[in-house]
């Protein structure tokens, strides 16, 4: 019998987090860690990797197969010297159900006007504020993969009126969608947008003035409301920041920024009507994301096809 | 054709919001204001009340029917020289929407941490805190009428575990019930707890240290939440406080308070882990009520029974 190939973990997280899901993973297999500088990851067949370092191809030469740690590969993708072997991302029930919970919080947040009772709450002002009920609002999904589906879906159990957008149309129960061509139309529906997007050439700066302006004017919410969940690279921080301030946008939720952690000297930090949450909409578990790269292992070994492999003309 | 007896209306709500409610109410039919106090209300058959005067019934002696501004209807049965004349509450599908809405955004706030994710940003600090999903924590809905079976379902399509609590059990599909005698273990099952109940004489000062200590400890949200958008009247609000502040209890939101407003110098507004809304977690909508008023003096006037009518031996 053969020695099975190693598996070397290149990830940026939490190290006691990894180390505990290592000891239940990868059993009668080598585990190497890159931050380990002085192993010889030769023997590495794999690699689990969040924001690999720039020399973890030169160190580790023999790879047959990338996992991505989270749901993007953008951190990938954007590396010198990426040899070309097939990139796997992540894709999880309990990540895509984190993320749902996030932005159905988020959109009920604003809906509720959640930042002016705090506001009030801190002053100690007791004043009832016109409330909408979902049916009243619709919210606009940018991007409906695994993540934009499900956000969508619970959206719509929720009560919201829904709308979704992604470059191939989608036919979705209950939801009325569009494809690339249709963002006009789109976003002229859309109360609440919330981006599920990757970040990709043609994603990137995407949610800029231009885009903003498009939005849904004299909805019940006064003006549109910008949620960011997707990748900080498609959003104009700058536009963001301005269409608050004039008012073109009311609010926002944002979990990604252009540069993070977000720099303390941001201004979104202290604006009433924001909500920053620092890029935990929906945090990889390693134990779970451990046990699909293992998962995918044994496809491979098996002789079986990869699943949620990444597409580099598209970027996603 | 014999006049219809005219509507009396004595609701402490915004006068604007009345007379253009009434615009389009009670066609054919003579509108009084027990707020003109000159104004003779003799001929006033039904009353449409919310927090009435005091002296209504001695100006008002041939009422046949009360309809309450809201769904409760303690601000009536308190009432000194109330006549007995049948009660209507107000039930109405947006009314129960909107509180839903509200009960769903408070568990997800307490769940992903919201407070404690706001306090940060406040001081401008990017950390990830530990975030666990819908499904990891139990709500514990008490009072399963029209808001509280309406909040369970909604809470249950959005992942959580679901117990429900009532005087008389419940079968609700998916929902562990306990009846009033079960009300131990139905509260050592709850992470997060949900009051939906009336104020009556049973559930005056039922939230207090003693039920406090009964809930689920070691849960994933480290101590338990509790939500109340029933009755203040239901909590004992020093007992809430020190329940807050020794941990016994690691969250609120509070919708209702013992005296409304809100007390300037109560220190559950300073508290980083309380939220609070004043009472508008489901506010009536005028226009709502009055609809809901005309249908059931229409069945009246028919010859059929009356809807939503109070029990006085309950007090609900
Ligand atoms: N903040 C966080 O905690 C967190 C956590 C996980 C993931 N994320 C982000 O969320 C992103 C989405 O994840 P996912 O699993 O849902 O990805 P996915 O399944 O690959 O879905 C991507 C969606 O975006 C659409 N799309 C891509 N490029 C587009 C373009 N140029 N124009 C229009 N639509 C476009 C795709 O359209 P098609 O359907 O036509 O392909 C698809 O619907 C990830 O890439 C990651 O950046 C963030
Ligand atoms: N904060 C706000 O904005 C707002 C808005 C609307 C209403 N409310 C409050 O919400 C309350 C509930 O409204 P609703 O329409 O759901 O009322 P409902 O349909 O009359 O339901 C009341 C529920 O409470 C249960 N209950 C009553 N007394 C009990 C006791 N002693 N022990 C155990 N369970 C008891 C009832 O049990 P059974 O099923 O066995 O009868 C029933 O399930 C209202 O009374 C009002 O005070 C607040």
């Amino acid at each position: 019998m053969s020695a099975k190939r190693a598996v070397v973990i290149d990830l940026k997280f939490e190290r006691r987090e990894i180390d505990a899901a290592l000891r239940n993973a990868f059993q009668g297999r080598d585990v190497l860690r890159a931050s380990d500088r002085d192993q010889d990851l030769s023997a590495a067949g794999y690699a689990i990797v969040w924001k690999p370092d720039a020399d973890l191809f030169r160190r580790a030469p023999n790879l047959q197969v990338l996992f991505s740690g989270g749901a993007g590969v953008d951190h990938i993708l954007a590396m010198p010297d990426l040899p070309d072997l097939p990139i796997v991302r992540f894709v999880d029930q309990s990540l895509t159900t984190r993320m749902s919970e996030w932005v159905v919080l988020q959109c009920l947040s604003h809906m509720r006007q959640a930042p002016r009772y705090l506001k009030q709450q801190r002053e100690r002002v007791w004043r009832e504020l016109p409330q909408p009920e979902a049916r009243d609002l619709t919210v606009g999904v940018m991007g409906l993969g695994v993540l934009g589906q499900d956000s969508a879906n619970k959206l719509k159990m929720m009560g919201f009126d829904v709308v979704g957008w992604s470059r191939r149309k989608k036919e979705l129960p209950g939801i009325e969608t569009f494809d690339a061509d249709g963002i006009d139309a789109f976003l002229s529906r859309s109360d609440i947008l919330v981006g599920l997007l990757p970040l990709t050439p043609e994603t990137r700066g995407l949610f800029n003035a231009a885009l903003f302006s498009k939005l849904r004017k004299g909805g019940r919410l006064g003006a549109p409301v910008f949620i960011n969940a997707g990748r900080g690279g498609s959003q104009v921080e700058a536009d963001v920041l301005a269409a608050l301030q004039e008012g073109t946008l009311g609010g926002a939720s944002l979990d990604v920024f252009e540069t993070e952690p977000l720099a303390t000297d941001s201004p979104l930090w202290a604006m009433d009507n924001v909500i920053i949450t620092p890029h935990a909409a929906s945090a990889s578990d390693a134990a779970a994301l451990f046990r699909h790269a293992e998962r995918q292992i044994d496809r491979i070994e098996a002789g079986q096809p990869l699943e949620h492999l990444v597409d580099r003309g598209t970027g996603y």
